[in-house]
């Protein structure tokens, strides 16, 4: 396949650098990643400033194009101009970090593999749970094995995978589990400090307090070493919500919509 | 109520004096919201750096505070850490152009009300279809309504609303409904441009070619001059696909997952 692979730490970190390593040996390797880090910029674009593109090599030799944008402006932008002919494929990562719970809303590598959905692209999103990762003999020994079940399957439209690996030697992951996006409890506070100049700034501290223990989520599925796979797609709508909003507005009755606000 | 405003347009934006001005006289509104604008920043939160606040008065009277990060910075800085005691909603708006179809997935206004759902707050975001905006008799005449319908409702865990006005005059809307997020045609470029030290970049060019004619979505509903309400929730598993994976990894026969996988 060709390939096309992003990630949210930068185009210098060691998480894009093992994907394409893992990637090259079969598969035509395209690399548009973002300059610098650009971790929780969520599903950021950036149009009002331009983009630039410089062609970066690593070890001497050539690796790809760094943007000064985000994950979803290098996608957009590797798509709309850059990558020709066009990826068979859009993965991103590996993501110093898992991206499960809510913290997949925040997160810059499964805004890449979203925008490509968006795009019409397959794409997935590839995580590890761990801040630094030390250890990829995970993705190493299975990214290969899950790439080639869906190389050639029809991916439904706008449906991405978001795939997080446990952080532990390849021997000892269980297996795979298909699994939701759960929730996550943390402890989140703001550092209160003062500057030399005496004014007050403030740093974000979070912290993950506690996993889900439910069985079919994300979250769960890493903590009993399984790889996590989560099918996302981007409508936001809340489905279960549409029959108590009608409720609330009088919508069953159309007349009632239009009086409840006084029409 | 005690209402918390926000935006993505920045402070300074007409959009979120006007939201101030409707809601001031029937609630206790405090308003914390970027220094900048923030437009398409989607869900992205600041913690690689550290954030300020700065009080800032308009028209020589003092307005809120003014976060140098994002509208979900702003929300969850307010509710962490300024907003004493907590508010009852948050409301983030109102936005130049409509936030409907896949512009939901950028945008900044909408990411605040998610953040506060989030955090457990009842949330809306609202935007109003025009770029600039110069006809806010609509939100003016029936924002006040809306929220006085949803005040008291209990909202499901992790829901929010998107609210999106046309841009017409108050007397022309024709009623409220609820939608569904739909899809948009985008016109997707990007400029090609060589700088005065001749070095390339690129703007990124958008347009909104065509919106959805499927009758119960976001775009089509302000597209006929209704104001469209949709409930919207942050978790982005695609339910329907849970069981497609599965066959494409054998979950079904819990030994096929590691043996797909050389387990």
């Amino acid at each position: 396949m060709r390939i096309l692979i992003t990630n949210d730490d930068g185009i210098y970190a060691k998480g894009i650098e093992v994907l394409y390593h893992i990637l090259a040996p079969e598969h035509d390797v395209y690399v548009v990643a973002p300059e610098t880090e650009q971790s929780a910029v969520g599903h950021a674009i950036t149009f009002l400033d331009p983009l630039r593109v410089k062609e970066v090599k690593r070890n001497g030799v050539f690796f790809g194009y760094a943007v000064n944008g985000t994950p979803a402006d290098c996608v957009k932008l590797a798509i709309r101009e850059l990558m020709r002919p066009l990826p068979d494929m859009v993965i991103s990562g590996i993501n110093h970090g898992a991206n499960v719970g809510e913290n997949v809303i925040y997160s810059g590598t499964v805004s890449a593999a979203t925008e490509a959905a968006m795009l019409g692209f397959p794409s997935m999103a590839v995580s590890i749970d761990a801040y630094p990762a030390k250890d990829y003999s995970g993705p190493i020994a299975f990214l290969p094995k899950i790439i080639k079940l869906v190389e050639n399957k029809n991916f439904p439209r706008g449906v991405s995978l978001n795939i997080n690996f446990p952080h532990c030697p390849a021997e000892e992951i269980r297996g795979i589990k298909i699994t939701r996006q759960g929730h996550l409890k943390y402890a989140e506070t703001y550092d209160r400090r003062i500057d030399p100049r005496n004014r007050v700034y403030y740093w974000l501290c979070s912290q993950t307090a506690e996993y889900d223990s439910d069985e079919d989520t994300d979250s769960h599925a890493i903590q009993e070493k399984y790889i996590a796979i989560t099918p996302i797609h981007y409508d936001l709508t809340h489905y279960p919500s549409l029959e108590l909003l009608r409720k609330w507005f009088g919508e069953e009755n159309r007349s009632c919509v239009k009086s409840a606000i006084g029409k």
